[in-house]
Order: C-alpha cells, then sequence, then structure tokens
C-alpha cells in the first residue's frame, strides 16, 4: 500500500460526468483519486501548502472540493522529496481532497519575461529569481531562496507534480505575455507543443497511475494559433485542457481569445482557464463552456483589506480601508453566510483590523471572499442544472446575487 | 437597557469564590458581568482587539474564559468612542465572555522610560510614541498612529476602560523600570497610590456598575516599598488586585518580590500578576496564590515559529524553525490536543511553513502554544482541587505534564 490508501489504482478513461447543459455551459462531476469536485467551480490557490491563514477543514466547510498547490514555489522550496517524505502534499497540508497542482511554467516564464508575478513580487524579503537561459530542454535560473542554479523543464514539472501527489497535473508550458510579437508566439506554442508530448510521456510512465493530466492552450491572442493549439492539445493524450497564456489586454479582448480556444474543443474533456477570478470573467467564461477557474484575488484582496461583495459598478470590491466605513456598524455584506458577516463582526471592526494590519483582519475577509466565490459557483450550478443560466447571470450583474444584500 | 443586555446590573460585593486550596495557592471562580472565569487562568491578549489571527470562538474552544484588551493601543486607535459606538469591546471583537483591560499604564511608561514595550518595538513601520512630559496629572506623549499630542492619566484611564465596557479595569499605575533608583521608586509608587484613589473615584461614579476595579502593587524591588503598596491597595476599595513593576532582574529576585507583594494582602480579593507567562514562573506564582496571568509569550512565540512544549530543559521551548526539524514527521507534540497535533500537521510541515512566514505556521503554533497554556492552567486547577498540587508541579517540571508526550 503507497502513501494514498484511499486513491483509485488507475484514472478513470473518463474523470468528468456532465450532468446538465445551459447553452454551452455545463455543470457535472469531476472524478479524481482524492474526491469528486462539483463544476463550474472555482479552486483556491494553496500556492505554498496552505490556503493562507486558513486550516483544510475550513476551506472545506466553505464549500470547496479541490484547491491548488503552486509547483514551482513548491520545487524552489521546501523541495519535491521532502514533500514525497512527508506522504505526499495531501498529507503535507492536511488536505484529503482533489488537488490540482500548476505547471510552474507561469511562474518561471513571467521571471524571464520581465513580468515578475504577483506571488513572486510579494515576497517581503524581495528576493527574486531570474532566468538565465531557455531552451528546448527547458530553464535554468537562479532560486530566489539561496541563489543556486535551478532547472526546470517538462520532464521536471512532471516529476515534481508526480512528487507532490497532486489529483490533477498540468503539462509544463510557456506562459507567453501579452507584449510578444507573432514570430515569438508561434515559436513558444510549438515548443509548448512539443513540451506537452514529453509531459505525456513521461507521466503516463512514471507518475502514480491516478494522476489525470491536463494540457495547456497558448497561441497568444492570435486566433490562428489558438486554433492550431486548441486542435494540438486535444489530439493529445490528455485527461482535461487548460486555457493558459496571454487573453488580452482587455476584457473584450479575453473574451474574444477565450472563445477561440474553445471553438476547437471536443465537448467530454473538463476545462480549465487559468489565473481568471473577476466575477464577471466568471460570469462569461462559464457560459462559454468554462469548468473551473483558479485565481489569487479574493485572498490577495483580503490581505489588502477588501470585500468582495455584490456590486457590480465597482467591479465587486469593497475596501475596508477607506474612511469611509470607519465607525460602520453593518455587516461586510448583508445576506452573506460566511463566518465574518454571519459572526457580528462589523465593517468598522475590519476596517480597524485592516487599517492596522491585524492578522485576524485578513483572516475575516479571506473567509469572506472565499464564501462570496462559492456561493457564486454553487449558484451557476444551480442555474445550469435548472436551465436558468441567463437569469442568474442577469442576478449577478445586477448585484442581486450570490445573495440579496 | 444599555449595550450590554446580559450583564447583571451591579458588581457583586464579593466577585470571587475560593472553591479549594492547596497550601497559599487556590483555585475558584471569578464571576464577572460576562460570565465566570476559572482560576487559576492563563488570560491571552487581544490587544487590539483580538487575539490575533484567531476567532473569538476559536479562543473559547481552546478553553479560555478571559481575555485582555490592550487600553493604550485602543485609545490611539481607533479610539475608545470608536468601541464605543460600535457597542463596546464586546460586541467589536465578537467576544462576549469576561474581558480585562490593562491600565494603559505599562505601554505610556515604557516609552517614556527608554524601554520601549514589544508590542510598540513589533511594529512594523517602526513609529513610536514619545514621552512629554510627567506629571502629578498624568502623561502627555505623541501618538505613535500620527504624531499627534496625547493625554492619558488616571481619569483618562478610566474613562477609555469604561467606554470600552470591560469586565475589569485597571487602575492607572506608573510601572516603574527596574533601572530606577530607590527614591524614584518610591515618590512614584506614592504617585500611583494618589493615582489609584482617583481611579477608584472616578470608576465608581462614572463606569458602569458592574465593571470590578483592579488596583495595581507597584514599590520596585524594595522590600518595604512593597509592603507599603500592598498594604495601601489592598486597604483601596477595589475588587481585586494586580502586582506589577519591575520585579527583578533574574528569576530568583521575581520570586523574592512575589513573595514581598503577597505578603500583606487580604485572602478574599482575586489577584492578577501581570505580564508573567513562562511556564516554572507561573507554576511558582500558583503555588504562592496567584489567581491569574496575561503574557503575550505564547502568541508572540507562535509568529517567531516555536512551539511550547513538554521540555524544562529548553524552557518549554522548540524553535521549529531550526535545521534540526526539517522533514520530521512528528506532530509538534505528541499527546497534546490542540487542532495542530491532533490534526496530523507535522513538525516538518510547520518547518517549512515558519520558514516561509506563511499565515497557516503562526495560526497553527498559536492554536498550540494557547492550547499549552490551556491544558497547563486546567492541570494547575485540577490538581489544587485534589491537593495535589506540589506533585503536579513536579510533574511538568519533569516534561511529564500538561500530557505527557
Amino acid at each position: 500500500m503507497g502513501p494514498y490508501p484511499h486513491e483509485s489504482s488507475t484514472r478513470p478513461a473518463q474523470p468528468f460526468e456532465i450532468a446538465a447543459r445551459d447553452g454551452s455551459a455545463r455543470t457535472g462531476t469531476l472524478r479524481t483519486a482524492h474526491g469528486d469536485v462539483r463544476t463550474p467551480a472555482f479552486v483556491p490557490l494553496a500556492s505554498n501548502a496552505s490556503v493562507r491563514g486558513l486550516l483544510p477543514a475550513e476551506v472545506a466547510d466553505l464549500g470547496y472540493d479541490m484547491v491548488l498547490g503552486n509547483t514551482f514555489h513548491l520545487f524552489i522550496t521546501p523541495g519535491h522529496d521532502y514533500v514525497r517524505a512527508l506522504g505526499g502534499l495531501h498529507r503535507f497540508m492536511g488536505w484529503d481532497g482533489p488537488i490540482v497542482t500548476d505547471s510552474g511554467g507561469f511562474q518561471v516564464f513571467s521571471m524571464g519575461h520581465g513580468s515578475v508575478s504577483d506571488e513572486i513580487k510579494g515576497r517581503r524579503d524581495g528576493r527574486r529569481s531570474m532566468v538565465h537561459e531557455i531552451s528546448e530542454d527547458g530553464v535554468r535560473f537562479q532560486s530566489y531562496m539561496d541563489g543556486s542554479e535551478r532547472f526546470m523543464g517538462p520532464e521536471t514539472s512532471m516529476e515534481v507534480q508526480a512528487a507532490l501527489g497532486s489529483d490533477i497535473a498540468l503539462a509544463f508550458d510557456e506562459c507567453t505575455p501579452f507584449h510578444s510579437d507573432r514570430t515569438y508566439t508561434l515559436r513558444s506554442m510549438e515548443r509548448t507543443h512539443r513540451w506537452l508530448d514529453r509531459c505525456v510521456a513521461w507521466q503516463r510512465e512514471h507518475a502514480p497511475a491516478w494522476q489525470l493530466l491536463y494540457g495547456i492552450v497558448q497561441g497568444g491572442v492570435h486566433e490562428d494559433l489558438r486554433a492550431e493549439s486548441t486542435a494540438y492539445v486535444a489530439a493529445a493524450d490528455v485527461d482535461g485542457i487548460a486555457i493558459g497564456g496571454s487573453l488580452g489586454q482587455d476584457k473584450d479582448q479575453m473574451r474574444e481569445v477565450l472563445g477561440w480556444s474553445l471553438a476547437g474543443l471536443p465537448d467530454a474533456p473538463p476545462r480549465h482557464l487559468l489565473g481568471i477570478g473577476d466575477v464577471d470573467d466568471i460570469l462569461h467564461a462559464v457560459a462559454a463552456g468554462i469548468d473551473s477557474f483558479d485565481c489569487a484575488t479574493p485572498t490577495r484582496l483580503a490581505r489588502h483589506g477588501t470585500a468582495l461583495v455584490c456590486d457590480p459598478d465597482r467591479r465587486w470590491r469593497l475596501d475596508l480601508t477607506k474612511a469611509a466605513v470607519a465607525g460602520s456598524a453593518e455587516p461586510i455584506a448583508a445576506g452573506c453566510p460566511c463566518p465574518a458577516c454571519a459572526g457580528g463582526f462589523t465593517r468598522g471592526y475590519v476596517h480597524y483590523l485592516a487599517r492596522n494590519r491585524e492578522l485576524t483582519g485578513s483572516r475575516l475577509l479571506a473567509l469572506h471572499n472565499l464564501t462570496f466565490m462559492a456561493e457564486l459557483m454553487a449558484g451557476l450550478r444551480a442555474a445550469i442544472a435548472a436551465g436558468d443560466l441567463a437569469a442568474y447571470t442577469a442576478r449577478v450583474l445586477a448585484g442581486d446575487a450570490p445573495y440579496r444584500a
């Protein structure tokens, strides 16, 4: 018996079961070795093996089935061997539900392309990694932890994710930034496709038999490249499809690029949209047929004193550090079932905590913001099941859902 | 009906009921407007209206009856009027159990005496308050928040604590530092006694009728001054007695000074020892007749990656940031019932979190350390009730209690 006694020995041929549709939208169940994920799903980040400040039981209590671990950060520290020796990522972080791990590509390439990822920018000690060389093999870079030279290529990414023992691995990809030209984006996409084949080959031979693998669609903001990438990934031996890379400079372009990426996809595989979490974007993407999302926004906003609320005019954001909410006896959001709002904590209290950077403030807001997202996704699932998605979407866009304020 | 619907209208003549004794040690119940406190009690700090990173329900679940709010910090920000307008400190922070507030004297004087308190030192922005003038009236100082000149005297302290609505207020005192000479300590003590009378006069007239008031024994490290201060405070119209000020330069002197302070005390009033929380000090002080303690140590150690464990040889401390615990599959402490240890989290996981300053690490350690203290105090209460204090103390000093590792 291995370190994961309760998983099945092999992945199912068809891990995703669609229960209902409404237009292009789908609701269903994604079956993994560590349990089921109800879709459409929002996946909170547990980048460094924890959802910041929350215990696993709290995350589950908020209504989440799956969390996302960060392959790059866990590779740098504590290292995948460290996590494997402590029983794999599930046991390490005390989360026995499904885990998806990203490919590491976003972080490793965001260094090289000069747009260092927010996760890295956010490091309090200011240390950064630097890319030394990008080649067909992969990427050589300097570790932000100790300055040592490290390497990550498709096999490394797969090896790390196999050691972590995630339920869903993502193929190693180059995340081309918006400012890349067509020539670079094409060359990068073709390399990502070759890397996908190497990922599939390594993962199917060496990873746990139950680990699912998603390929990642790239191609930048070019319709023909997106179509080519979608076709390539769809034809590969993968269990699901993630859509990555630059989705454009604004929401209109993002929707256009998303449409190109989805156009050629087969119906059966589950579809994940990487790094998108704004409410209106989720509404659009669910209607377009996306099944899952991950995004740092809800927890990052919480750390900066901002709550998600039913207020489309302010992009669903309420900055509780502002003087306007000082002394307010209102809850963060009327009607919200989260531990902060249902617990009787006021905007005036959270304002005070956030201004003084008290841990309890970011914790209350993390609980609130993740509740908001969980309620939104539950509402979307119910609406699709009821054939009522357009009406529900209109209610969210009018500020009347996921709960009436 | 005021903002505190469930408190009794006046404080009881005898708020403290001693249920059992073992030598000079006592176990009993301290009755406050917001509920009972089992003694001997450790009182976690909620300096800035929250026990850092924990929700009130968690603090109660750990076995705590009372928390301590910081009069000085809450006076500076958000201000006592702000808290009062939001229903008082209980409603503000969502804790409906007993609250004791300190006098503000420790913080305000630690600025003036050059030994800025750790709470102030710990401010991330490095802003400090500075004392402008100490007089018979009180203290003028510069606020660390906005640089404005503020004033706190005995009436201010009582007014702030009345507005906060704490169950137990502490009289405003000068906390004389260890390096003060006898002449200064005497003069300061006499002023603290005059301030006590002013506190009693203000508090009995203006504070909520149910608010208890403790006087504070000062007198530095001088036997005759401690005896004089004890006699003065004991003769005042107070509900309990706190022992404050410098208790000496080492543990031997602390115990000697504590003995002098307790020698002349009447039996009935509850006795609080300010700012002391080391395990061996608590053992000694409980045996000497102390009923309650407050200390930043358990939560401060947690923020710095250190766990409290049954290891007297290392002052009950285990530094989980050390390389020696890297990769360890052991729990923080075998036999510990806390959410971290009982939840299956390993030393190796907490090591990783602490080294990366992840919020979840300090949260797990806060839950662990406060559980350790709660178990220690529960053990002491049970031992006194059983007439078994010496044996229990010996077990703690041998590393066999509060739980067997």
